[in-house]
């Protein structure tokens, strides 16, 4: 029997999702549509994201439908910079964490290699954490000049979460706009936007036992941002295309079930993450790296002469399933950012494992990980670290 | 039991494509992660990317899965020009048609508006076609200059369908890229994106009984693009964001039940058109403009001295559900820009209905269309054309 450590990358689907869908697949219908099954599916639509905006202390109309994580996380860093570069030229950079995943990472390298955007990365504490002190620097070296900040919420490799109200805060007191990815921190911990201060925020369904391809952008009505997707003028003109209702419904089910069982998963998960930790501390060269302002259920660990790769594929043949850190970047054999920026040097972060427990995990599960790992490591030592680039 | 006429609009899921996507959620993966769960993800994912691809005459690595058919249009349409225009500053035109659907209509207009691209709309003659000689003369007349043509497959409003093979020779002929949104065609004529000559086609799963929120762009191998969405680099690095792979597997197999029933299915709504059609111009006052080389199963019809909202409305509470164009701009009490260039007058065009039937529908379903306008007609034309703009 396999077992699951790799809620991270993406979750199960929960029942109450798919039940969710299954009902709004009974019956056709285009949002747009005037007549009667359009107005039901219109219906569908807005109480889904009453429901998505309640659960993360928004109101309906700010939250805009997407197709994930990284769509919202596009729409955002593009979107915002653009319209406040355009309103006032004088607002090049852009503020980012050393530490953002590559949905923030890329389109934000990307406006500075095509759109003369300044790119200003913050640094990190060894466990991941901006230090506010570092943007308040930032803001104050370079008054009137920064369109955009982007700081996540809560990190997908290491989950560390960082201070993002304070953050926040500092932006608000320059005039900024502040988006953060919450893709990580969403249905796991206590998210929420309106007392955040933030001005955005992206959530994606499939992190928190939703559907795949479908998440959402949280966005301020004062907020202004260009459109990406053009056509229709659907979800305030800023993301055109028929919505995926059903998705959207699966996604309202599956943030409602995760906010109201928050308190107990985040008990049961804590402590398996507990029993992983009391157990990857007695392994000799083991080093646990989660933990300080960490997500609940995230263990991120890294082994002293292993290649992650190596375990990663030892422990699957074993049953066990997890991963060397983000599944975007999986295959992708250099070191991770998000370690490196933590001062993690290059060998310790080839050998670093993610093991991301959900509800449905077992303490069985977490023995069963534990014990592979015990059969695996002296192979994955013998292997070593060539190819370490 | 209210009859549902608006099948151009969304689809009823089918059961095929639910079932699919059913069994894709009996198991958690995402399609990046290394580990047993992820490459199953993945498998399934590939295995429907070669279904859609065998149904569309493309290889399976021509398949780029998007959110839908207005994220394809506007990854062709920006992501095409801007990639040609960077490979060669002189080419900054974009030809699309005067009836494009408002997914590639305004992608390209923003083009003009921000980035300089030069707008060639192509006419069309009276039943909605565009006629090859315009574009051999726009691209004899401007050589080297133009980045990009898109002209859809069919119509959604009025089903008529392009001479693409004819305008694809001609632009394959000036080395011309050219795209064509096939939405509303996919899944309902034989479309065969080798034999097209075409660069890129969009499609979109709820238009042929799959999944809202699932669509693709057919790129061609040799065919350079800038991404849109930036990320984890899915999707030959073009559409990046974790991929929705039970829509995938959904719209996978919608198209395949779509393309094995076609020559049925054709058969059926072509009887219950013609049934349809055979009322309506039994009716004083009534045009019917779909037909020469239309989609099967759509009927576009105008009638005299009335509004087409007011019908809609009308017919709608006598359960009969259609729609006066797009739903994309349903609500948009202007005439639809695809009649106005037909050459119908606003009021023609103000006065007019899409009804689209679909396999589900009977005879039955047209007889009560027929009753039910009969009773209205009288209504809508006595609430007149007050606010024709």
């Amino acid at each position: 029997m396999s077992v699951y450590l790799d809620n991270a990358a993406s979750t199960a689907l929960v029942p109450a999702a798919l039940a969710a869908m299954t009902d709004a697949w009974g019956r056709p219908g285009n949002p747009m549509s005037l007549h009667d099954a359009g107005r039901q599916s219109r219906r569908l639509l807005e109480e889904s994201r009453e429901t998505i905006a309640g659960c993360v202390g928004a109101r309906p109309s700010e939250v805009i439908c997407t197709s994930g994580g990284t769509e919202a996380d596009n729409l955002a860093v593009k979107g915002i910079y653009r319209a406040r570069r355009a309103a006032d030229d004088r607002r090049r950079r852009l503020v980012i964490s050393a530490v953002e995943h590559h949905a923030v990472l890329d389109p934000a390298q990307w406006l500075a290699d095509h759109e003369g955007a300044e790119l200003v990365i913050l640094p990190v504490d060894h466990t991941g954490r901006v230090d506010p002190a570092d943007l308040r620097a930032e803001l104050e070296a370079h008054p009137g000049q920064v369109a955009l900040i982007s700081v996540m919420w809560a990190n997908n490799e290491v989950g560390t979460c960082q201070p993002i109200a304070e953050l926040a805060a500092l932006a608000r007191e320059h005039d900024v706009p502040m988006h953060s990815d919450a893709v990580a921190a969403v249905g796991h911990v206590p998210v929420d936007y309106a007392a955040s201060g933030l001005s955005a925020m992206s959530l994606s369904a499939h992190k928190f036992g939703g559907p795949q391809g479908v998440g959402a952008l949280v966005l301020g009505r004062d907020v202004a941002a260009e459109s990406l997707a053009h056509g229709g003028g659907h979800e305030r003109d800023l993301r055109s295309g028929t919505q995926n209702v059903a998705g959207v419904a699966g996604m309202a089910a599956a943030l409602r079930g995760a906010v109201e069982a928050m308190a107990a998963n985040t008990a049961a998960v804590t402590a398996l993450a507990d029993r992983l930790v009391a157990g990857l501390t007695a392994i000799e060269g083991a080093t646990v790296n989660s933990g300080d302002h960490g997500l609940p259920g995230l263990v991120h660990v890294s082994f002293a002469g292993c290649q992650g790769d190596s375990l990663l594929m030892l422990l699957d043949a074993r049953g066990v399933q997890c991963s060397t850190g983000s599944a975007c970047t999986a295959g992708v054999a250099s070191a991770s950012h998000v370690l490196l920026a933590m001062g993690m040097d290059r060998a310790a972060a080839r050998g670093s494992l993610r093991l991301s427990l959900g509800p449905d995990n077992t303490a069985g599960d977490v023995d069963q990980a534990l014990t592979a790992l015990g059969e695996v490591l002296d192979r994955a030592r013998a292997a070593g670290l060539t190819g370490v680039r």
